[in-house]
């Protein structure tokens, strides 16, 4: 049933990298698109990290959807929760009403997975939102100013920081929390010695950073230890409480702790009836569609998404990817031709360490050091959305970098 | 009672105007400061209703404290919530334990009145801290999004913006809302025109701005209402619940409505054992201090003050000279001289209306229009902290300027 218009109705659920994307690539169709977000904005999450660590502000990595679109008149932007998914009646519940559908793009990503251990939640936030980011900021922040008034012997503890994780977000946040200390804030206490500030980072495989080559994993561990990082690998949690982390026989008291392992897919892709892998991602078709549902894709961190055959890595460029992929295939399939198999083309993997050094690896590529740090700098403004955020970032960026210190020290307690 | 290295404790409870120049006055002082705030940053109030209408972040109008002060090495700043005052024992009680004093100044600031209602405050929050700001911009853009999705018959009343009070802080409200509506967020929307937004300003006196002449009233009267504000004056709320606001017989069904009348003082002033006036401010001698204990001095928004006989306005110049007045009257009493009676001095009023008109008045200086406005841009860029902050903020005002756009357009929903 198409909407009165004649026109096929397509319903995009998530904002992100891989619902913008989709919705970007049905610019000159003629079909009526409703892009769904719980939010109002577009984040920009692989800087998420820099927002937690009082670098950046929420809005230089946030743009708002409705302005993004705004001159693409086939698309409506609405800003309400995704509640179910109706494959047969072919119909999204939400919070704003009941949007029917001829072709449905799923991209609502994922959470961090506490694997089965959800209650670790409150100890460990994760990093996925803004607020996520800002509660982050909030707890690092407090950390310093509570151990500053505090008893000398609860100080240690205080000013211990675990992060759990050594994949990309866990490396950045180890590296900036670490400069945070021994930088941004050494001289503005007077009980504490923010610079002695204790910082863990916790990977339970045998080295940080595994998606780069083996050379640039010991290259970024070398280089976090630089930075006064301990450096825990073949480590796994066992234990969390408030203040305690428990890894095996050991306990660690930490006042803050981090997460930034493990990944779900959202609790929307994750009830789909549809067939799920072990991480609640939805097990798609070649070409990104519900096996028994090709009016249905499901593209990004939602999905158990393969590329001749391989697992294709859940970040960011490989959910930009899967969206213009799933836009072309909506196109296919209303054009009556046959639709696609997804081939993700990996451009490579990078991560900061620090405030001007990176580890990145382009396919054969490899670049290290302040080099690294320039190339990540230059990708990561390029990427952000809009004249005005890329000046911002810039802007902050280079200040840091010249006064070495961190502008955005808000510790802001929200109402309930 | 000295402290052990025989200076005086000074503690100054609370780290606004008034605090933060009373600390910077005893900067070449031989005493020992203690800064308390709950906060850990220095806020400039005068933007607040920028970050609510979503043209600045903020972190551009708020600055660490311990950075502020880092220099300054006779000053310890302490983030703590203080509970209570000792008058008798000198000394004051927080959440970071007890602090003795030799002398105290009090610069606890003001919070809003709701004329006896404190239900109300519930339906129409303030603008007094950086979570206020963020909670009416959520508020201020959420409306727009729920009216997007709303049965048309449910639109008029969720764009309906009520803004109790016409001083500055509720002129440059309801302009700011206006402009949001009628310029940044015009195009965004499929559904509604937010340029039908009903901004209104509701004034229990004769004429908004009642800290200026007649004729600049009058003018800023007519510059609201040519952005679209209805100004109604001499109009009292009588009533308030969710979505629905009572002047008298009158009902008006608003969405949204802000607080921007009255002000009561602190807790911690409105509860100190001393003698008040009715909005709960500490009736203080003509030097600033309590009649009864000579040591404590309370500045800024806590106090009652008088200047040759006269009310001092409750405004961020008026702080400023207050706490450097009160660290002078420390400095002399350490000295064995006489204190002196405060004298303020007034510069001028001034509010902007919408994004380049403002109405001045310095003395019989009088501006109004564009030239107004960039009198009012250059004071406040001025009066900002650090560097940064005052490019940021340059450059957020000329991109908005140039673009008419928003840039902070974030629904940020925080935790519990």
């Amino acid at each position: 049933m198409m909407a009165q218009s004649g026109r096929s109705r397509v319903v995009i659920v998530g904002g992100g990298f891989g619902g913008l994307e989709a919705a970007r690539g049905l610019a000159k169709a003629a079909v009526e698109i409703t892009l769904l977000d719980q939010r109002n904005y577009h984040l920009f999450q692989p800087l998420l990290y820099q927002v937690a660590t009082a670098a950046l502000s929420p809005s230089e990595i946030a743009w708002p959807l409705r302005h993004v679109l705004t001159r693409q008149a086939n698309v409506r932007v609405v800003m309400a929760q995704a509640l179910a998914i109706d494959l047969e009646r072919r119909e999204v519940e939400s919070t704003a009403g009941v949007f029917p559908y001829d072709h449905l793009i799923l991209a609502t990503g994922a959470t961090h997975s506490y694997f089965g251990k959800p209650q670790w939640e409150q100890h460990a936030p994760g990093l996925k939102s803004l607020a996520d980011a800002t509660e982050l900021r909030r707890r690092i922040l407090s950390a310093f100013e509570q151990a500053e008034t505090a008893d000398p012997g609860a100080r240690p503890a205080l000013l211990t920081f675990a992060i759990v994780g050594g994949g990309a977000t866990g490396v950045e946040m180890a590296g900036a929390v670490a400069e945070l200390a021994r930088d941004a804030l050494s001289r503005d206490f007077r009980q504490i010695d923010p610079s002695l500030a204790r910082v863990l980072l916790i990977e339970g495989g045998p080295r940080v950073l595994p998606a780069l080559a083996e050379d640039l994993s010991a290259y970024a561990g070398r280089a976090l230890r630089e930075l006064g990082v301990e450096v825990m690998t073949g480590t796994t949690v066992t234990g969390l409480e408030d203040g305690r982390v428990q890894l095996g026989d050991q306990v660690i008291e930490a006042g803050t702790v981090i997460w930034a392992a493990g990944v779900a897919a959202s609790k929307l892709a994750a009830e789909l009836a549809a067939e799920h892998d072990r991480a609640g991602r939805v097990k798609v078709a070649a070409d990104l569609s519900l096996p028994d549902h090709p009016e249905v894709f499901v593209v990004g961190d939602a999905a158990a998404m393969l590329s001749d055959g391989k697992p294709v890595p859940g970040i960011a460029p490989a959910a930009k990817q899967a969206g213009r992929h799933a836009a072309r295939q909506v196109l296919a399939q209303i054009a009556g031709r046959p639709t696609e198999a997804f081939r993700y083309s990996h451009a490579g993997d990078l991560a900061t360490i620090g405030r001007h050094n990176a580890a990145v690896q382009l396919g054969r590529v490899k670049l290290t050091g302040f080099i690294g740090w320039i190339f990540w700098g230059v990708a990561h403004v390029y990427f952000l959305i809009g004249l005005r955020n890329r000046i911002a970032v810039a802007f902050d960026w280079l200040w840091s970098w010249l006064t070495r210190q961190r502008n955005i020290r808000l510790i802001v307690q929200h109402r309930a």
